[in-house]
């Protein structure tokens, strides 16, 4: 299976959680800190008692990276874990001019062997193009992030008349048509603006960070995505999944939240 | 001194060349590559040989990452070989939200103690300040890239007129009033653009790409900067210096470069 078919058949499977591994040993259950590695005890025993209801991970990379040549390490040992089916994101937000993108995407896809990567597309198609190459990889272009600061540059209106945002959407639908690997990033903090763009993604892969300790609902947007039948989006969850409990049974709330927001999805699905 | 001092003594010393350690493997000389460590041995050299001669050097992420977790054991290690009052730079073009933003922020100036870092600025101010909070740091925000993809949206007309990447610029020299460690990236392949937009820079530190392998001319760039009396500004060089010479006197081919260089930026600031 390519990146786009493992996405697409957890979708059909009606799995659309992707847990964002954005693991801080300051947040972690104080009873496991003084675990060996506890980074990665922690991950271990997430992936563990979620593989089976999740659709993906996404590691972000910062998290990791603060702790140095460990933290690829951990990265590594973390990947590791993961079944081979499940879909495995890096979520590093990079891009430069070609020579240099060709060094982060053989890093991310040859390197660590993820699925998919974010890529800040900031510096136009000579940055980004190195990722698609991959064919077999599926590369997510930042469209509208869930941040505050998505209104500095991203919403400002071109001379077109259209947002900057709604621009990169197009120009990504464009470098899709050669590629057929390109997804997209849209923070689902605001269902409005999810709402009147969402016809504009065609069919390019979705992946939705702003739900939960963000503030946008997981619900509208599973119904949002069922309106328009479309089974080829994932909601990335962090913090909200993997600090949902500070006792030793961290692992375990963190798979009854999946597996209640499953149920969600899936009545939803079959309404 | 602050990194904002170190630029400034250097630049007063006549210096205003950084660097790029962008080494790559497949392109040190033959002769070394099977050097225990080969890339350590390669970046050793030439900061033994170029260190009196350089402003600052410049560690391009993509080309360590691609190695693992070796690869940030590489940039730690390239790190100890540089003399503290060097300007070092981590070409990293991070910047996600403000959560992870402070964890990349945190590794590159406090795991690996960076002067500065290369930001890009796509996703708003709440992505840029946590680098910003680090006073004696500096933060490069991506203004004008000098690779073809600048055209792709860097160049965009927005509605007031101005082209996105001049907005960015202004943006820039208003979160710089608070923090006063601001500085830019502008790429300086085509000098017209770099003429018209210099005195927008207002007086934040400028690194400069583009010159060298990628087109620029560095008696031009230097020349325009004299014109305006600046002296905050650094012109990257990468291949150019570093692969100058295929032999076992790379580095002395690196270093003589570098001389020749100084010798023609001496000449336009003493005419």
């Amino acid at each position: 299976m390519n990146a786009l078919e493992k996405i697409i058949s957890k979708n059909e499977d009606n799995k659309f959680i992707c847990v964002g591994l954005d693991t801080d040993i300051n947040k972690i259950p104080s009873v496991i800190k003084n675990e060996k590695d506890a980074v990665h005890f922690f991950n271990k025993k997430i992936i563990e008692a979620t593989k089976d209801s999740v659709a993906a991970y996404k590691i972000n990379f910062a998290f990791y990276e603060v702790l140095g040549p460990y933290g690829f390490e951990l990265i590594e040992k973390t990947l590791q874990e993961i079944p081979s089916e499940i879909f495995v994101i890096a979520d590093s937000k990079r891009g430069d001019i070609s020579n240099t993108s060709e060094m982060y995407a053989k890093s991310v896809f040859e390197y660590f062997n993820f699925d998919a990567v974010t890529v800040n597309p900031f510096m136009g198609f000579d940055s980004i193009e190195p990722f698609l190459k991959y064919e077999n990889k599926l590369t997510f272009l930042l469209g509208l992030t869930s941040n505050q600061g998505a209104n500095d540059f991203q919403k400002l209106e071109i001379k077109s008349g259209e947002k900057l945002f709604q621009y990169i959407i197009k120009k990504s639908i464009e470098w899709n048509y050669k590629f057929k690997n390109c997804g997209l990033v849209f923070g689902a903090t605001n269902l409005e603006e999810l709402k009147e763009n969402i016809k504009a993604f065609d069919t390019l892969p979705i992946l939705l960070p702003g739900v939960g300790s963000q503030g946008g609902s997981f619900d509208d947007v599973v119904k949002l995505f069922k309106s328009f039948h479309r089974k080829n989006f994932l909601i990335n969850l962090s913090r909200s999944i993997i600090y949902k409990d500070q006792s030793l049974n961290f692992d375990v709330a963190a798979r009854l939240e999946i597996i209640k927001l499953n149920n969600i999805a899936n009545q939803i699905f079959s309404d």
